[in-house]
């Protein structure tokens, strides 16, 4: 039993500091209450009301399954569930009309195999990537509502004013959806989308500036341990660049779903938003190398080290400044003028870099000659062009198609 | 019109390419449709059908919502459906017997408070990972039939009989879920997990070869075109690897709910495979790395490529073929004799590789003092470095966790 309550609490204790984290969860669980306290008050007053099965269940059932986080998820699925009902339903009906003409014997077989052939036909359609990702949720609806149909029609000649009952308590339930979701603290996946990819870039820029420094640190035993945290933690932010592709393209498709909301136009390119995606992913795979060089047992030589570090950091800065300015350009929308200044500093660089790796043959030489072979022979080119290597040809390449595509996006 | 026709035709030409491709999908989609008819057939032909709104359509419903693609996540989905529905019918059983027993005017505020409050916790809760990952779809279930029940248990007295009739349909839309996924062509979790993490070491494998070989191709413009194109192919196979990581985790979860089934006994260790794939992950940044030099403008020069080129390739062919001999260990799911001798030959290929380097300075010097320093000055430490530093050391850290965990595997 106690094992049960510690649980509990552990439970317990997670969720608060969950909720203490991320406040928009609590707000979004409140409004889906408040929601659906308002439905079911709206049909529980109702004098009309006629017992169990009744309208209020789809209303209810709308408000649950349609209710999403982001006010663009909802208004698709909103969209969605009406296509797919009105679709569904008047096929059924015409299938329905058909059966009913035939012979009494053809009518079960007639609406059997529309049946089995439509849904499919609609289950495999929703393995289709042009479908999935707009409509799935309508075909679902779609097959539900229309085997409902065929099934319930057999012997009601209701049909016409069941259907009508439908479509009006969906109608209630998914205008009550939106209403409740953009007037209580709307969420919008625009809005949200363009906070993550704002975040993704800045944590791209610290965590360049962390793995090239901490290459670079002569002694790593002397700092103190919770510094040494900080920095850990700095270093793996790309790690979360890596895993928000799956999240940026759906909040980029419910983004095209939502009407002009504040600083967003109406048509404003949010697939530029999936791109900028794509690049900072890219980057992220430099940067995961860089950090391979890092943790590697087996270090460049500290003369070599010496000898770059100056060039590698000076590089790292300047590209990690881009990053930055690029950062505040999305956070404020606007065309900066700083940003061609910094571009050109950092090609500098990467000029510098190169010029500084050209010399270096003859200086390893006459290193080489005066230190012993054993010790220095272990792996002294290696380690040195696995830091240069990615960092100034790769990084770039993504960079560059970066900075273009965020110069297109700031000026509109 | 004319361009309304043409879509369609491209739709359907693209959906019967889909249905070549993948038939599973197609075997899919006619195992709902054999599954509704079912449902919808025996509730036709039922003499107790009383109209519309009865039973029959939570026994459609059910099957609609519930069916899914591959056998785990059916089971998944029924089992989480079944406990949110009995939950949430006894909690709002409870919760209409305390309003009951109450004065008139506060039956309303009870049950409108009791909706918002366990709505809005079960809305968070979905939220939390622990419960996202295992019963997100319970914890709605368990919202929509609590709702349904508070509201319409205001004017029934029929609440038990009501709860039993849906409990009863609900158990015969799964069964028969169960029943046909299992007996029609079963597709299984766990093995299209199997097949998926088979394929990708094998395209890991290919790309690898691909890739290296490509760097040290001397003349690229004299192969056919069509060759080209086929190696591109392959050499762009771990791209798919990068993206997989989604489907592995909710394969891999969906795997545990399935029984023991082939090969696989009862408690198959799934949640290696996860680890598998993030190695393999890993395995792909560093290839991806090594496809940025094969792209990159700047090239070694020959004499320094062909110094290194029989090493480098001995060194991939090396890795790849411990990659396919991961593969078909994988797939015969029994230890392999191999493995070892060619992890052996693997890291003698790297120690070798390692020697080449070292000597490469001496070398280089010479043949910088002898031929121009124009031509040479270029670029010719980071080429060369970038594609020797990410291949050995990177690669076989990567490599080696995965080969322990796959002979731990196998020896199950």
């Amino acid at each position: 039993l106690e094992g049960m309550i510690l649980k509990i609490y552990k439970f317990l204790y997670k969720a608060w500091k969950l909720a203490v984290a991320e406040p928009k969860k609590v707000i979004h669980g409140i409004k889906v209450g408040l929601a659906i306290s308002l439905v079911s008050l709206f049909y529980y007053m109702r004098p009309l009301y006629e017992g169990v099965g009744g309208n209020a269940m789809w209303a209810i059932m709308t408000v649950v399954v349609v209710f999403e986080s982001t006010i663009g998820a909802t208004f698709c699925k909103c969209i969605n569930r009406a296509i797919g009902t009105s679709l569904a339903g008047s096929l059924g009906v015409g299938v329905h009309w058909i059966a009913s003409h035939s012979s009494k014997e053809m009518e079960p077989i007639i609406i059997g195999a529309s049946v089995f052939v439509l849904v499919s036909a609609a289950t495999f359609s929703r393995f289709m990537p042009a479908i999935k990702s707009r409509f799935d949720y309508g075909v679902l609806i779609f097959i539900l509502t229309f085997s409902l149909i065929s099934v319930s029609g057999y012997r009601v000649d209701k049909l016409f004013e069941m259907a009508h009952q439908r479509l009006s308590t969906i109608a209630i339930g998914t205008s009550l959806c939106i209403i409740v979701s953009m007037v209580v603290c709307p969420i919008w996946a625009g809005g949200e989308l363009h906070q993550l990819i704002c975040l993704n870039l800045e944590k791209l820029a610290c965590s360049l500036d962390e793995c090239v420094a901490e290459f670079f640190k002569d002694n790593k035993i002397s700092s103190a341990a919770d510094i040494e945290e900080d920095c850990r933690k700095k270093m793996l932010g790309y790690k979360c660049v890596l895993n928000t592709k799956a999240t940026e393209e759906s909040m980029a498709r419910f983004a095209r779903w939502e009407p002009a909301h504040g600083r967003f136009n109406f048509r404003h390119p949010w697939k530029q938003y999936v791109k900028i995606g794509a690049s900072m992913r890219n980057c992220a795979y430099c940067i995961e190398s860089l950090s391979g060089c890092v943790n590697s047992k087996i270090q460049a030589p500290i003369h070599l080290k010496s000898h770059l570090k100056r060039i590698c950091l000076r590089l790292s800065t300047t590209s990690s400044n881009v990053l930055k300015e690029l950062t505040s350009t999305m956070k404020t929308m606007k065309k900066s003028s700083k940003i061609e200044l910094l571009v050109g500093e950092m090609s500098f660089a990467v000029e510098e870099l190169r010029n500084a790796m050209k010399s270096i043959p003859n200086h390893l030489i006459i290193t080489t000659q005066s230190s012993s072979e054993a010790h220095h022979g272990e792996a002294n080119t290696e380690p040195i062009t696995k830091i240069t290597a990615p960092s100034p040809f790769m990084e770039i390449i993504p960079l560059a198609t970066m900075v273009s595509m965020l110069i297109e996006n700031a000026a509109r």
